[in-house]
């Protein structure tokens, strides 16, 4: 058996679709933000960064970077074991109460990523509540797929945002324990779910809410508690699960909820178990950043600021992109070799920085650029992008409908 | 459906069982490990960690420290975005180079986790080679028993650590594409597989020889390269698997081999590709970790002084524990309920921290304490501890035969 041979394989058919990926190794400026230098064949090059989820610049943020700083330098640099064995912090404990208290639930769980917290939640509830049925959005994260594929319960797809369709389908599974799992703001599309109308079906059903926040931790509601605590829906909600590496600036992920529930968890996730926990520092400067949102919304009013303007823009150049009720700004292709054809060129020619994304991350056709402008990008920047856009598609001759 | 009472009725039979869980919350002091504070009650505590996996107290080294907080100051706190979406820094660049070369690799992928790391390549390969089967030790890590489960590709399992029992189960597979998956020490027992036989049987069969490196990174091999390293055996391994959370003092997994294989799990990962990259300072902390025990063994070798110290003095004392060729001690209690009850003892009277293993860590019936000594205990400490376990096993008329 020749591995490297059938590998090899394996990605040159990647490579011929144009879906093989190359990483762009990017060495990000502390307060320089969104500007970092681009090493590319030994070369260092200046851009500007257009699909961050660094959404709000808290990675630079003075108050996360010092807690960070201060922590590791008090504490060492990371936890030295799992949760159970050695690995708990006093800072881990922080966080956690942090995170109760940001949506208003009795209890938190902190996770190595927003990732596996979703994967070992849904895993665990699906696998060990008898003759459960998990009901998912049909565009939910890979991270939620998984979970529930791995928790082998039965698992029942519903229309994308239509409550309507989720309604029919937990009365047809009838009386058994039901999972009703989805996102709030979906991350390729950026559009938001009809959470209120959710929530009633829910309700009426007895089902099991789980929410993903993690576009949406940080950067909405009054205390940055999502879209759930804008709605005034955090109570209504049984799970609602968020990331530290988005708008918060750091890593990590977690869930929250009764305290049944997260204890429940904490006791049977084997992706909770039996892994290292997070260097505490880590946990210190989520926990900064928690608290700063909590108290200031001005990096969410200028964020929400700049993307109006870029949306205003791209609409008066004629380059088309998704609405959505969000802040991340679709500009669709339809093509992986056409957008990374673009991509190439406003990194090489422009110094503007857009990841093209590709299969697998969204469907083969909807290839994309994916634009999330944040509280530091200036007037001149987002002019800057608007030009190289606008001159791109007039080369490429791409069309100006919207998508 | 009563969610919540489902959920407390579980607990409560973790509870009656004696196999609940209480995270000691710990505050470590960089400069002090195994020095710590415990938090409890209200109060503040110092206690002597003994069951740390910082196997070498790398967590408080100048040099790691400072290489974290520097790229802290320069990178900001996060990375900002997966490895694909703008979240590659050239700091994950340059650890992936140092730990390819760690173990004489052509490349090296790193992700979030040991665990995500095991899950996601052997979920993958076990997906996505066509017909594939995984021969797996029995007493494998659970990070590698759920990615295997994860990859639906047929299971068998072998005696653990009977490369005789392995050739014949090659044997019986016949001409199929075949995974062996084992790890060089156990964290729970201590003890070391015959890695060399296992990796003759692989190369006899064509097998793929997959091995987890988790517990031996850092701490054996004259660069810190593990055991494959030590027995000259790493180039007839396919992937090397490790953490950068226990002797590397960090957080973070990886896997090492040929650059299709590595490029293959890259490109195909779910656990890989959706996931927010480790902050550029945790990468910077590990590359200066791991670079320090390429060049330095005097943690190794005062490590495993300590050991030796810690096991004569046990035997004197005539305190029962396992013999393995490892850094580990498991000193066997056997039931969950004792087994706190001497952890807590040792905590509140003596000041001395050792968590106690129980289901599902171990089997039940084999719940231990599991004592990591390191460079940095004293002989005092070594004295202390023993006199306390002397003490406890005095009071409560334990066995004193060797398990
Ligand atoms: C909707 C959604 N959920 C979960 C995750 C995973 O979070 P994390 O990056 O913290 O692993 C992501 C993206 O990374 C996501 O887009
Ligand atoms: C054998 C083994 N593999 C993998 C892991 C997971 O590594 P990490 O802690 O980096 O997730 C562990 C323990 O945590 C382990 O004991």
């Amino acid at each position: 058996m020749d591995f490297d041979a059938l590998f090899t394989n394996h990605l040159d058919t990647l490579k011929a679709e144009g879906n093989y990926r190359v990483f762009a190794d990017l060495e990000r400026r502390c307060g320089n933000f969104p500007r970092a230098d681009n090493h590319k064949d030994g070369q260092l090059r200046d851009v500007t960064v257009w699909c961050s989820n660094d959404y709000l610049g808290m990675g630079q943020h003075p108050a996360v970077v010092t807690a960070m700083v201060d922590a590791v330098r008090a504490c060492g640099t990371g936890a030295g074991g799992t949760r159970n064995i050695g690995g708990t912090n006093h800072h881990h404990i922080l966080l956690e109460r942090e995170l109760a208290d940001l949506h208003g639930k009795e209890a938190a769980l902190l996770f190595t990523s927003g990732y596996v917290s979703n994967w070992a939640a849904l895993g665990t509830l699906g696998a060990r509540i008898p003759g459960a049925v998990i009901l998912s959005d049909e565009k939910n994260h890979a991270s939620m797929i998984e979970g529930i594929r791995h928790s082998r319960a039965d698992k029942v797809l519903w229309r994308h945002n239509d409550w309507r369709d989720l309604d029919r389908k937990l009365h047809a599974v009838g009386d058994r324990p039901k999972i009703v799992a989805f996102e709030s703001v979906y991350s390729m599309d950026g559009d938001v779910a009809p959470i209120r109308e959710i929530v009633e079906v829910c309700e009426a059903h007895g089902a099991l809410s789980y929410i993903d926040e993690v576009h949406a931790v940080g950067m909405y509601g009054p205390r940055g508690g999502g879209v759930t605590e804008r709605e005034g829906l955090a109570h209504r909600i049984d799970l609602i699960e968020g990331t530290l590496g988005k708008a918060f600036g750091c890593v990590g992920g977690y869930i929250t909820g009764s305290a049944p529930l997260v204890d429940f968890v904490r006791s049977f996730a084997s992706g909770f178990i039996f892994t290292t926990a997070l260097p505490p520092a880590v946990a210190a400067a989520a926990t900064a950043s928690i608290r700063h949102l909590k108290e200031s919304s001005a990096e969410r009013e200028e964020q929400q600021q700049r993307v109006a303007r870029l949306r205003a823009r791209l609409d008066a150049a004629g380059i088309p992109h998704l609405a959505n009720g969000s802040h991340i700004i679709p500009v669709m292709i339809g093509d992986p070799v056409k957008c990374k054809m673009i991509s190439d060129i406003l990194m090489n020619e422009w110094g503007i920085y857009v990841q093209p994304i590709n299969y697998p991350t969204v469907p083969k056709g909807t290839e994309r650029l994916r634009i999330t402008p944040g509280p530091l990008h200036s007037d001149a920047d987002i002019d800057h992008l608007v030009t190289a856009l606008s001159s791109l598609w007039r080369q490429c001759a791409l069309a100006h409908a919207v998508a």
